[in-house]
């Protein structure tokens, strides 16, 4: 006989400096719960608008179920170059490249694994997107938090304190997962000139770009949330199908950015997700045509009743965007925000303690994805624990 | 101004450690080529059967289109589990762990990173699946070659003289891409046997299993392909759907094994692949219960063909499974395989050559994945380019 087999001693150094997610042991702590009020959930409450459902059936009808090419399929691309180049008139003839990913998640491993190493520093907002802190860790490379409490603005000041020559990376979160906080103009042009400067890659993930309430103009077409792509094209930058869509399942997102860096992040796509899933990619064609605005103005609505009910009872810095706002803690309660968490969930609530975003545990993530009776319900609970 | 903007310098050394696929290359070189008689294609020439299309047609429209959780739908796991189980009795009561991952391609990655780091070797056959190669550079480990020709057997005598106090891994396919060989039982027994004597993390990827001509008797169930499975569950055993039911777009696998390894595995999914598409995990559950006979039938007689008309001529090590075959280059011709593929595609017909699977370009890739017209124009090329 051989000795006793033990699968632990395979795990790498790499794979036991990686968390679980914070919020899994949220979920986790609420299992037992019965009909939760559950203002916890990162994806919008509505299903995929038909049109785009009809897209994806008639792919698989007509055979589009083999591997696309690497890069993604040509339609869905130029029409993603189009939009870019119509609300960034400045990228147009920059020769950028174009990178169809398997959600924005998909194209943050692939530039993380493809920019940043030992070695490497890269820098964030706290609070941050979680998967953030993990795939720095993972890329081997150091990750460094900028506080941005109270107002959750990455500023060009705030960011200046903490660059380094190791600075390889900034990650840039409009609007933010989980303040909801949209950057200003003048911070998105003041932060990718401070990168420019620093020859620093600027990382700009607007997967909830659609999902923003303080839109301003473009030079054509609608008004849209601020971005650092409005100033320069030397930047990686990313948006999602997942959230503005409603299909978190089905796996699509795109990186544009400098030709360099995403060929190389095209090749590791080779060795990794191969392509996004083809009969996807014919839906984010049409996708892209689909308006959203009476989505995302019923989230307006929804964002404004958080503000409304919590303002004057919280301190609450002005969610403009995605679905989460992220109150503090109310200091007359002498609370952690785990602490303070784990009462709302014996009040049957469910919200995240900031401590799964931050190195801070005084704030808390609400998301307002979910339909107005539960949101109401959920706030009133909140102003409850207030008391 | 700020000084000009380099993307180069951005790109880690572990990125530039890795090549671009030489299939890639081939196929950039066949790019001018009107109509070529293409024996190159890595996946099957039909479509998705139809009832795992209407599976996943249904999903989306009942709105199975959000976030799965990280693990895979439990009805899908739950089935994988039962065929295993059916399949491999002694899986039964050991308390495996089973990850549903995007394609086996998404498993290999989340794999590699878990368990092998800078210092660790993984040992692998040579020739061997190109993704083999790359993993392990971008894992940072060190990958090792075992010498196979001419019979392509990865057989314990063979990796015994390689294995270190280093060594990690074994990366074992069977049937294998490029040759098309599979593993006797004899070599599945031994090469476990051997894995688990040392200590050494055993991976068996099986993403042809069910495109085998050499099936064995199970002890309850079909035939099926052998498996290092049948002898001990302390391995990580991997299979897809891609290439069985033609979905290589839709991007589903599983892989089950150790828990302790598995539960890392998920961990990191968490943070990269997220779910594999929701629509397809629903469809996976009609695939594993739509037998694909008639499709393998109809691939035996293809392989049979190949056999038939290129035994005598070239030197082939009979490929039992998988749609490959891996001829030498006639040694009359004194050409390199590089070389002999480049007058190949002189002559209209795309195959690969052997250097971009091996440390030698002694051999070509065949790939019958295509109607038997084709098949057999190909085949005519070959036996003029043997003259």
């Amino acid at each position: 006989m051989t000795q006793p087999f033990n699968a632990d001693r395979f795990i790498t150094d790499r794979l036991r400096a990686i968390d679980a997610s914070g919020i899994r042991k949220v979920f986790d702590l609420a299992a037992n719960l019965k009909d939760p009020v559950n203002l916890s959930i990162g994806q919008p409450d509505f299903d995929v608008p038909e049109p785009i459902k009809q897209a994806a059936i008639d792919a698989i009808e007509r055979g589009v179920n083999r591997y696309t090419v690497t890069q993604g399929l040509k339609e869905l691309q130029a029409k993603v170059n189009s939009q870019i180049e119509t609300e960034f008139p400045n990228w147009k003839g920059t020769g950028y490249g174009n990178l169809i990913t398997s959600g924005v998640s998909g194209g943050l491993l692939l530039a993380l694994l493809t920019c940043a190493g030992p070695g490497d520093e890269v820098i964030m907002a706290d609070p941050y997107f979680v998967m953030y802190r993990h795939l720095v860790t993972l890329a081997g490379a150091k990750a460094v938090y900028v506080d941005t409490y109270p107002d959750f603005q990455l500023t060009a000041a705030r960011l200046e304190a903490h660059i380094t020559p190791r600075t390889k990376m900034i990650l840039f979160n409009s609007p933010s997962n989980p303040t909801g906080v949209v950057a200003t103009e003048q911070v998105c042009k003041d932060v990718i000139a401070l990168a420019e400067k620093h020859n620093i890659l600027l990382l700009s993930d607007e997967i909830y770009d659609e999902f923003c309430y303080e839109k301003v103009a473009r030079p054509s077409g609608k008004p849209r949330c601020p971005s650092p792509a409005s100033y320069s094209p030397n930047l990686l930058f990313m948006r999602g199908f997942s959230k503005t869509y409603a299909m978190t399942g089905w796996r699509l997102g795109y990186t544009v950015g400098p030709k360099a860096i995403i060929e190389q992040m095209t090749k590791l796509q080779q060795y990794s997700f191969v392509c996004a899933p083809s009969m996807v990619q014919v839906a984010g064609v049409t996708a892209l045509d689909t308006d959203m605005d009476d989505y995302v103005e019923r989230y307006r609505q929804k964002r404004d009743m958080v503000v409304q009910k919590l303002g004057g009872v919280y301190n609450l810095a002005t969610p403009g965007g995605a679905f989460y706002a992220f109150p503090e803690v109310p200091k007359k309660l002498g609370l952690s925000a785990t602490k303070f968490c784990e009462k709302a969930i014996a009040n049957n609530l469910l919200i995240i303690p900031g401590s799964v975003f931050s190195n801070r545990d005084t704030h808390f993530r609400i998301s307002y994805a979910c339909d107005n009776q539960m949101l109401e319900r959920g706030l009133d609970i909140l102003l409850e624990l207030a008391k």
